[in-house]
């Protein structure tokens, strides 16, 4: 009951532009079948998690195929990473509109293909459809644990550290770049501050990495504080973090000694994908090990309190508190 | 970067209407995680299968909040009954506008507790997001089949009979009465037809007891004679089907009478649900049995032949080829 009669059939576009992807992996049945097989050894638990991503909503309507489809799988396996999960295989659901020209799927594609190979995951199933509205994406990831080990956000406890992977706020202040609200920063900065947020990059090794030495973690997808009271709501703690602890690039520096009141969406932003988590102080010694290990800054930002409001309080360097005007994007 | 403020965060929403639906597994962590965890015993595979909804195109603007959820996850579930799995979880991913008001989400989300109940699966995870644009919905759906026995496209075989469960066209029918493009049909008649497109009955019942009888199978979905094309081009054969074989309800039969020329629509309509499969001679006692144990039509309309261009050949009752108008509805 399409409205518009298709130029190209699901079939078709499915040989086109995505059996490729799906190549190498035998229960994905060459996407020729209605359903994927998944196998999965008895020492391993499955992680599932979805996201779904829509013009307009969660990416400019311009952004190019490459970064929208990098962004849709990559939001994902950082849902991953937060779990300490490696990632195996997805599932892609498309609704497409008339901008999905030959030119933009094959550029879509391509860019999965890519990510395929870095975070060593395969395409095992989907559904194309049409849309009279805006494109919709849905991908929903698969990726396992050491049955029972996978992290959770309610293990957090007082006392605990709390660090974060990379520098916040990139992304936020990357998409205020694209919207021109950030003046007089260096062409080069300017493109940083873009990549950051149009190319995340999930935290997966680092998540592995901290199976059984974390006690929480989640990722940053919508701003530190909203996520770290996440943590703090699912283990009934408090948290106090530094407001002049929290790493920050170079690029944001530079945009922050201009505009000093955009320090809201460093803290409040989100989009960073990086990883928060908390470790007991004994493993203080093991996440500078690891920061070295894996070439990736993990900074200590604050601590787990017993607050029993379960409240996240940001503290400027003189020790009192901040208000935050926007404790974090609610999408929806 | 919601264009629109929020009235309700993400949050919220799953609380109030979805958390409920999660409540019987601990591996949905509440829906409170960023994944969910899906244990799966060493003698099963896993199956996956995900399809996408769009208003407008997948069903009519006005169509109630409870059948849209129905649908949603019983076209999935048709899926998993193609391959012969039992049904045990599943990912929702919302992209809602306005349209979903309190009572909208309420009927959604009763909907499928009553479905969760009917095939024992249980909510594990999700994504709610805002469209500008039309209500987009993605149920990616897990089941199991016993390791290696999944039922697949692939094997049927020359001489193979064919056979469809309970009726055909009954759910192309129901959406033309929707469309007032039936004339002349009793009050019962329409309702049971348009029951049969809002609400499918996906045979979960019947695929599992096919396990190991059918050499392949395949859910309408597309319509008869496309879904055994898929069958015919992945094993590598070609089909011969009865036209006056077809099993077609009283209802369908009543609008027929009338309106002769609409049987190409029960052959190519599509949105059946029903299993078209295929089984060696030999088993033909097996399904006679199995008809009588399911308390479930199924009705054998041809068989498989060695045609080497691998196509479907639809025969009127004196044997001869039949020209079917549309070869099945291609979605996008």
């Amino acid at each position: 009951m399409a409205a518009n009669k298709p130029e190209i059939g699901e079939f078709e576009l499915i040989d086109r532009y995505f059996s490729a992807l799906a190549a190498s992996e035998d229960g994905a049945l060459g996407l020729q079948d209605d359903c994927a097989i998944l196998g999965l050894p008895d020492t391993e638990d499955l992680v599932v998690t979805t996201d779904t991503l829509v013009a307009g909503v969660h990416f400019l309507p311009e952004t190019p195929a490459d970064a929208i489809a990098a962004k849709l799988l990559r939001v994902n396996l950082s849902d991953l990473a937060s779990m300490g999960a490696g990632g195996r295989a997805y599932t892609l659901s498309l609704a497409l509109n008339e901008n999905a020209t030959d030119a933009w799927l094959r550029a879509f594609a391509s860019s999965l293909q890519r990510d395929q190979e870095t975070y060593g995951i395969v395409l095992v199933g989907g559904d194309t459809v049409s849309t009279p509205g805006s494109e919709t994406f849905t991908v929903t990831a698969f990726g396992s644990v050491p049955k029972g080990q996978g992290l959770r956000r309610g293990g957090a406890r007082p006392g605990d550290q709390i660090y974060v992977s990379g520098t916040l706020g990139d992304a936020a202040l990357g998409l205020l770049a694209l919207q021109g609200k950030v003046s007089d920063v260096s062409r080069a900065s300017r493109e940083f501050l873009i990549n950051r947020h149009q190319y995340p990059q999930p935290r997966l090794e680092l998540g592995q990495n901290l199976l059984g030495v974390a006690t929480s973690a989640v990722d940053v997808s919508d701003g530190l504080a909203a996520d770290l009271a996440h943590i703090c709501a699912v283990s009934r703690v408090g948290a106090e973090i530094k407001w002049d602890q929290v790493p920050l690039s170079n690029a944001a520096r530079e945009v922050l000694d201009q505009q000093p009141e955009l320090m809201s969406e460093v803290l409040g932003g989100g989009d960073d994908y990086e990883l928060v988590f908390t470790v007991p102080t004994a493993e203080a010694g093991e996440i500078e090990g690891l920061s070295g290990k894996l070439g990736l800054e993990l900074t200590k930002i604050g601590r787990i309190s017993d607050d029993t409001e379960h409240k996240v309080l940001v503290c400027g360097s003189d020790g009192a508190p901040v208000q935050i005007s926007d404790a974090g994007y609610r999408h929806f």
